[in-house]
């Protein structure tokens, strides 16, 4: 039996990774991929200690660093059950296989929130994506539209300006959110334009995407013709395989320390129900789970 | 009146500085000094990006991330008083200025604790340190002791190891604490003498430090010849100039967002009551702490 299931492959699991390989931890870390969001992110630029990285290279530089020490990695997998059985955690695997460790700590982060309009499942992946910097390069000189207008949505838009021919930053709200610096430096580009106050109704096209249809403050349908739609209106915990308490939107209760309703299960990052879902935070937040096992473990 | 006043100049304080600046407030920083005990470290193996930095150079490159945005820093110098009045907040400085704020965010860190021994006053600078890896050069080629044998005393042995004829490890409890694959490289040092369940008594001398006497685990009287003994046994928070509710040892009380009992006041790192005391901690720390300031600033 491990000391140790880490689940996930984004800064949260890997700071944990890397304080409790310190410690000498016997660990196992089962993930789907490295780098969470920040690899699908543009640019980096509040990481304390980076002043501004591409996030597949500060994603690489964290892999790296998890991979400085002597962990079982089994990627590529997925954990269907997690669950506590009286002293000790049970992971179900999608390669049915069974994982037994003294702890675990889920770190799966979380996943994008669908739209839920016409048009949306139809043209995934013809046009439509949850992720405009992974597929920013489909996008050149084309249309495309940022559905979301928060920090995330700003990001992509800044960086789809490079790229694209023109694009538009749809945000339901009346203003947009996020960094100030980045929303000045977005109004600043000649090819965007942002519009507040719309709420979408439909994707629609043939065989691709064509264009969307959105309502505007006066209720009036309104349509633009765009080839590319990223849709970035927020994030879901990815957190139904865990058997814990959770809060309405799935996103799993901690205390102070990072430990769940179970005992032996901690929740750090995006997935959990404290802090921001900042880089920052989540490898602060692994940190502190991972010392918090080390002290379960050591009383052992 | 500034948006938000920044106490100190460690990880959680530039970390928060990185934020609140990306989201364009209006800041003053005012600090003794750059660095915390960052600065103080031999290497950091275990924040996440850096797989292995000398403390400086780390502390360098966050002093370095900060600089690159538009604060008011006020360098060299200390807070004596601060405190929330009505819906501000007022920091009185040891340079007779006043600064006024609308938030303000304490990241002032922690100070060494005391051996409280005879002889530790009179031969401080004169042998007797509390930092180590400060001080190490001046112990080229003599004989050593560290006193603490957690992870910071460790962290210096491993570094004194390299520099000084012999390092003495003296700890207290019969065990050494700490990260297990330090403990493991120290042990494999062949100047390295670890001691436990040993009680300093008294560093003794002439001018200088010439030895230290401890009681061994039959309560014998016993002395080892010196000339340097560097105390590691622990910090204390850094949090008489604050004026909020404290914990017995000073540690400031937060909540979940590292809001004081005023409501106007956060406090984020070694200073308060949450979270282990670690660079990853205090970083996540100020993001979190930022990022609550501006939504105190926006709703205004």
């Amino acid at each position: 039996m491990k000391d140790l299931l880490i689940v996930g492959g984004g800064p949260g699991a890997l700071s944990a990774g890397v304080y409790a390989a310190r410690r000498e931890l016997d660990i196992t870390l089962v993930t789907k991929e490295f780098g969470g969001h920040v690899a699908e992110t543009d640019k980096v630029e509040n990481y304390l200690g980076f002043n501004s990285i591409q996030g597949m290279d500060l994603a690489k530089k964290f892999e790296n660093h998890l991979r400085d020490y002597d962990i079982d990695i089994q990627e590529d997998i997925e954990v269907e059950k997690l669950y506590q059985e009286n002293s000790k955690v049970v992971a179900e695997l999608n390669n049915s296989e069974k994982v037994e460790a003294k702890t675990a700590i889920v770190a799966s982060g979380s996943d994008r929130i669908k739209l839920d309009v016409p048009g949306e499942e139809k043209f995934r992946n013809k046009g439509v994506t949850y992720c405009a910097v992974c597929d920013g390069p489909l996008f050149q000189d084309q249309n495309v539209a940022i559905i979301g207008g928060s920090n995330s949505g700003i990001k992509s838009a800044l960086y789809l300006s490079k790229i694209a021919k023109k694009v538009y930053v749809i945000e339901v709200l009346d203003k947009l959110g996020g960094e100030k610096i980045s929303i000045d430096e977005l109004k600043q580009k000649d090819n965007v334009e942002i519009i507040t106050k719309a709420k979408v109704k439909e994707i629609f096209g043939q065989e691709d995407v064509e264009g969307l249809k959105y309502e505007d403050e006066n209720n009036k349908e309104k349509s633009i013709d765009v080839e590319g739609v990223a849709i970035e209106i927020g994030l879901t915990p990815n957190s139904d395989f865990v058997k814990v308490d959770k809060g309405e939107k799935g996103e799993i209760k901690v205390d102070d320390k990072m430990k769940t309703s179970s005992n032996r299960i901690f929740a750090v990052g995006d997935i959990n129900d404290k802090g921001w879902d900042q880089i920052a935070v989540a490898v602060g937040q692994g940190c502190n789970a991972a010392l918090e096992v080390e002290e379960i473990i050591n009383k052992q």
